[in-house]
């Protein structure tokens, strides 16, 4: 079974996947003379910075998805198809699919990367990941579910299970998830849950390190720090989880550890490699080991970019940061190379423009990191917004978020607290009685 | 087990359904003395009038969706319960939910209306229904799975299966899917998919009747048969469906019937009707039949408002029209009605205040009818928004549909064309691989 796609002469490249690095790589082909094939496993771009706000009810998830076929509609070189890739032979020139196979002259691993429980089984399956627009949704709804359960006849050790949230990993999605959380706790759930006494709720934030997040200065570090500890986030650093079992979470500093029926772990990635590249290509992290090119190591067609990618330099020996301008900016010189590829040029190597790194903690704060200026506060905030405004594709998109923050900003309301496919706990708490799925 | 409520020695008046009428009674017993417990089996309230949006690609479901807690969250005396019912005694003045049961004093009946399939089960297991959010978003993951798919290597019968629409049903929801269906067939999808041949896509409408909005005047009738014919759509009126197998509609007019994976029925709805309430009390469509006061017959503190009630009047003498209108004036004096009752004073029958009816066909047109006056075209379609906008509940919800519909008329898209969740199709077409749910 084959992939139907239009005939052509051209060199095909087939790009694996739809993020921001792969998007990258299809642009700078447009209207060039190749065809080019993008596969994704969705249909839609996934704007990933802004999960975390689809996950504590602050955005919709359809205004931080972009249907990929809109971006490409009027690109007649540009073939689209929602397909999950099965394996590739580097050796045939081929990947597998779903929905057959596929030949390529060239090949983009643009696949990124997946949630790293760190071989943790328990974890893996008891705890959320918000890698997805499923797992931010399925996340949202299972919050909001454990506080209209914990309007039941419980003891009040299962009503703590409900209302205490862990989150694991001091990088910038853990500090911007516990700090909406706690938005949510301040502003939001007092005033839907008057039932509750929601000063027992509590927000556990657990880092390996000594410092949250590392890849920032140490001012940001800091300022993270201060900010949720005034948001009531119960910071645990130098601490690691050990196990969890849908109820409690184990770390090596208590053995007794912390209850809670909800995990958001955002603590580490890796690479998603298709089945079929040799595993001596793959390196630290689960991620591809590339030249300076973007070429898979031990393949002369077979590119791979973005989170799945790892180029050693002298600044950046185990890799670029992951992060979506590292993605973007190797795609658009994959891209362009590909180009001088075919016409023989000679391929001129990746250069990473480091654009700073930003977080942002609960209303009015975030910290700004770009080369020696540090920002904090409002005006960071506000940096933050515009940047992921700036990012966002399309104008739809764009408004809506921009009218929900508008609209957050004036009323501390986070207005998408709807349950909308009720998730299942895989533990049941001992006395709950779930709600069946309508 | 019994549902967790606040003690309280108030009389407690029990609301199944979180619909325009059930929180049109909540909000008339606001602050008053009396216990209120709202039950729904989502934590939200829908906006239905416009679902068929969401089915079509034009809104977030999130922004025709409000959390129920949010309406009432600084009024004391009003409790909510996410729930379902699974039965009622009136001889005990008991409701059983899932979360357990609970007394009342008076029992409100808002439980609205479901899709009406006529007996037909085949019709019943493999059309789409589109009275809830989840039924909309489920339409919606089909409508773009179909033209995925239909990029596979099919034969040509097969490919009519996946591009072909049947809307069943010709009231303001079949009027409306079939003209949104025929906008994204003109404007939306040659661009997305320009590898369909999309001439081919065939959009019907089926009405038993001899016209369309059978409710509403002639001259709307004729506007909205005219108006779907220019958008390509073909009608099939006086035609009754006989039948459904996932891949062929059967009609009283033809045996061979017509090709399409997707049949939209909306066609007819039916009172959803607790168990326990004696079937002497039913009548004609599943509704519950009132006196003037909304009380079921046969009960006396037991009230029915909305789409399951009906009450006879000289001029309505099979109910009021099923509309939000009808069910918010039912709710408010019924609530009215209640402090009445409880100060001994007497009762005043329901009057309806008639609102009119409109229907929107597509873009710039609409039909609106009030009383004697008639309105069609641009002016209809504008009346039509304002009052849409107006009866949703929310800022945020009525800015970002503003934002939407400001978007769509200067850009001809819909812009939420996202597979969120993948919808399995319940019958297989002959030689399609389906896309794993990931």
């Amino acid at each position: 079974m084959k992939v139907v796609v239009p005939n052509s002469n051209l060199p095909r490249v087939l790009i694996i996947g739809g993020g921001f690095g792969g998007l990258a790589v299809a642009n700078a082909l447009r209207n060039k003379p190749f065809q080019v094939v993008l596969i994704d496993r969705h249909n839609y771009h996934t704007f990933q910075p802004l999960l975390y706000q689809v996950a504590t009810g602050g955005l919709e998830a359809d205004s931080i998805a972009f249907p990929i076929r809109k971006i490409f509609n009027t690109h007649d070189n540009i073939v689209f198809r929602v397909a999950n890739v099965t394996g590739i032979d580097p050796e045939g020139k081929r990947v597998e699919t779903d929905l057959g196979a596929l030949t390529y002259d060239y090949l983009v691993l643009a696949t990124g990367s997946t949630t790293n429980f760190f071989g943790m089984k328990d974890v893996e399956e008891y705890a959320c990941g918000m890698k997805t627009v499923v797992e931010s949704l399925d996340l949202r709804h299972l919050i909001l579910q454990n506080f209209e359960d914990a309007h039941q006849d419980l003891d009040p050790l299962e009503r703590d299970q409900l209302t205490n949230f862990v989150v694991v990993g001091g990088g910038p999605t853990g500090v911007e998830t516990a700090g909406a959380l706690a938005e949510l706790k301040r502003n939001v759930l007092p005033h839907d849950y008057p039932e509750l006494d929601l000063r027992q709720m509590e927000i556990h934030l657990i880092e390996a390190g000594d410092r949250l997040l590392a890849g920032m200065s140490d001012k940001s570090s800091e300022e993270a720090k201060d900010t949720l500890e005034r948001l009531g986030v119960n910071l645990m650093l130098n601490t690691q989880v050990t196990g969890y079992d849908g109820k409690t979470v184990t770390t090596n500093k208590s053995a007794k550890g912390i209850v809670a029926a909800t995990v958001i772990w955002a603590a580490g990635i890796k690479g998603v490699v298709p089945d079929g590249i040799e595993d001596t290509s793959i390196g630290r992290g689960n991620r591809l080991q590339v030249d300076e090119f973007n070429r898979v190591k031990g393949y002369e067609d077979v590119f791979a970019i973005g989170d799945v990618a790892s180029m050693s330099t002298e600044a950046y020996p185990n890799g670029h940061p992951q992060v979506a301008p590292a993605a973007m900016q190797m795609g658009e010189r994959v891209g362009r190379n590909i180009i001088r590829l075919v016409k023989g040029a000679p391929l001129k190597p990746f250069e990473y423009f480091d654009k700073g790194s930003m977080a942002t903690i609960g209303r009015n704060r975030a910290v700004v990191d770009f080369r020696k200026i540090h920002m904090k506060g409002w005006i960071a905030w506000v940096t933050w917004m515009f940047v992921h405004l700036l990012f966002l594709i399309g104008f739809r998109n764009r408004a809506v978020v921009f009218v929900n923050w508008v609209w957050s900003y004036f009323t501390y309301d986070k207005g998408v607290r709807l349950i909308i496919r009720p998730y299942k706990r895989k533990v049941e708490l001992d006395h709950l009685d779930p709600v069946a799925t309508p």
